[in-house]
């Protein structure tokens, strides 16, 4: 992993040279893992346009950035932003880029506080994210492998279903199958809603049980090796009604739909549109109310986002999720997503389980 | 709950008229819950030093608003520090405090963009975090609650340790208990670490075994209805040498010591020295590299911290861990840890499990 690792700081200083900064400070955890490979919570990493990069942490995490880091790596009692400041001035750098995304108010007045004589700070969000959003053949596995996980983690928790269950109940059993098949954790609070609680795109599993005849959506996603994963599955405790049949079929085509949009070149936006054609033709169009998907990696939330007026072109490599729904107040709603990689022709799907209305 | 709410944010609109602030814009999403009860994670709350509060957030989150916020509700499709600002305005607010330890340089800016001739924006770091030190009645149930499903679950994992398991494996099934006995999801990473790697403050749980007639640390906590709780225990799988009793002895006694301090009145770092000065007597200040505590309460860490220098004077009804550890590279490490509500003659712990080395 060394070698890919200076590969990525190496495409980053490509990036700073076309942005005229001399160097980025990198605060978001994401990001300076991705660059160097440390996974604790408290770090700062100064990575020069020309020149070797510099991870800086406290001492709690001594032992770990040894063993994990693959740059050089600088253990400081002073906080972080005074001691990357000090590091800046010494290497002469002036032009300093930091994450304004990332970074709190707090901590760029602390940085600006060590400013000197000739120094600039300039915001400069993104651009990590940026490099991130084409993942290697090692992050495509290891994304794949979470997602294997996810999924099969459902398929065991699916099979204790029964109507009275909970919701938080088949959210724990799925969140405790994922463990024991290696994840690290849940990508996000692993959704659960049963009935007309489908209709709520957001909402938490609660003490509420599964009922008979009625839907069930599941929306999971593990955290293996430090890779997100993501998908979302329907069931129906009985057979379903014409209703329910129609909904789904919908926005199974819709689904269909985007993922035969989805290859290099196309913008985010097509895709987008691809999903809500086909919504619009079943008069569905006002019941989708969010994006059809957003890229996955580190995060579970990534660049590029699938949604109405994005302008990313999709580039083989990228992992976005695919995953259009629609939503009916007092009846209930309808997800269906994939993970999946742009390949050089098209895209792979990397969620393995049955797109069928699971019948239980 | 809702009247809690109301108080709540009446002790803010005191604090806001002692700091000459006009309003203050909060972002932080725990104190977000903390003033409103809103749950979701996109949120922005104007509280006006003399007039109604304001909850901005966005159409995802439209019918949970409803459910969940004690106040006033704006949904809205612009950005919310535009959002916010245009009510401001339309009140007539000027001197506006941001949470400048919680709100991204980025959303500063975007704040900063809307002002008008008059009014201002005013780093405001720490009020809302400084009323959420001393907890109400029904905060202190929530977290005896949270450390009771813990401290539970933590009695029901350990039945099943033998020698071999992975430090993994006992974190999962841990976190597992937790999930069945009613917490949301576990309060932090639960830490698990076998053998030399207690010396690690730390480390993360990973595919490493559990050695017979070694030393065993489970550090954990649950959250519940939102309250977080947390404690450590120690284990020995067989019977402990005299290093490891001496070493025992020593961090136990710290630890009695530090709660006997404990009281209203007493300052933050009084508590540590307590502590620190029972291991200065065995020889072990210097095993000893973090401080004795910190809050508990909405989030895992809060104010106020037991360290060595902290002026805070702590008070009936404030909520903290006591911690003290002694780590020794290449032999192990030693922590214990309660929660504990201060009270109006010293402290309550509220952590149901007993202190004894565990023998396995």
């Amino acid at each position: 992993m060394t070698e890919e690792y200076k590969q990525r700081r190496e495409r980053l200083r490509e990036a700073l040279v076309a942005s005229k900064l001399d160097a980025l400070i990198i605060s978001g955890p994401p990001s300076v893992r991705y660059l160097t490979g440390f996974t604790g919570s408290n770090a700062m990493v100064l990575v020069p346009a020309g020149g070797e990069a510099v991870l800086l942490t406290d001492p709690r995490y001594e032992i770990q950035a040894a063993q994990d880091v693959s740059c050089r790596v600088s253990v400081v009692k002073t906080p972080l932003p005074k001691a990357v400041m000090s590091v800046a001035r010494r290497k002469r750098l002036h032009r300093l880029g930091f994450e304004s995304g990332r970074l709190t108010f707090a901590d760029y007045e602390a940085l600006r506080e060590c400013l000197w004589l000739g120094a600039s700070l300039e915001p400069a969000a993104g651009i990590v994210e940026k490099l991130r959003m084409v993942k290697s053949a090692v992050e495509v596995e290891a994304i794949r492998r979470s997602m294997q996980t996810a999924a099969e983690a459902y398929k065991q928790a699916m099979r204790r279903v029964r109507a009275g269950m909970l919701e938080s109940d088949l959210a724990a059993e799925l969140d405790h199958q994922m463990r024991r098949l290696g994840a690290e954790k849940p990508a996000f609070e692993t959704i659960v809603l049963a009935g007309e609680r489908t209709a709520l795109p957001h909402a938490r599993p609660g003490p509420y049980p599964l009922i008979a005849n009625r839907l069930l959506l599941v929306d999971a996603g593990a955290v293996q090796s430090g890779y997100a994963s993501d998908m979302t599955r329907m069931a129906f405790l009985g057979t379903p009604g014409r209703r329910v049949r129609r909904l789904y079929k919908a926005v199974l085509e819709a689904q269909q739909a985007a993922l035969s949009a989805v290859g290099p070149g196309i913008l985010a936006g097509a895709v987008d549109q691809a999903a809500r054609q086909v919504l619009r033709n079943y008069g569905l169009e006002q019941a989708f109310v969010h994006a059809t998907g957003h890229g996955v990696g580190l995060e579970i939330h990534e660049m590029p986002r699938l949604g109405k007026r994005e302008k990313t072109r999709l580039a083989a490599g990228m992992v976005v999720t695919v995953e259009p729904g629609a939503y009916i107040e007092g009846f209930g709603g309808i997800r269906i997503e994939d993970t999946v990689v742009v390949t050089s022709n098209g895209c792979e799907v990397l969620t393995p389980a049955s797109r069928e209305l699971l019948p239980l």
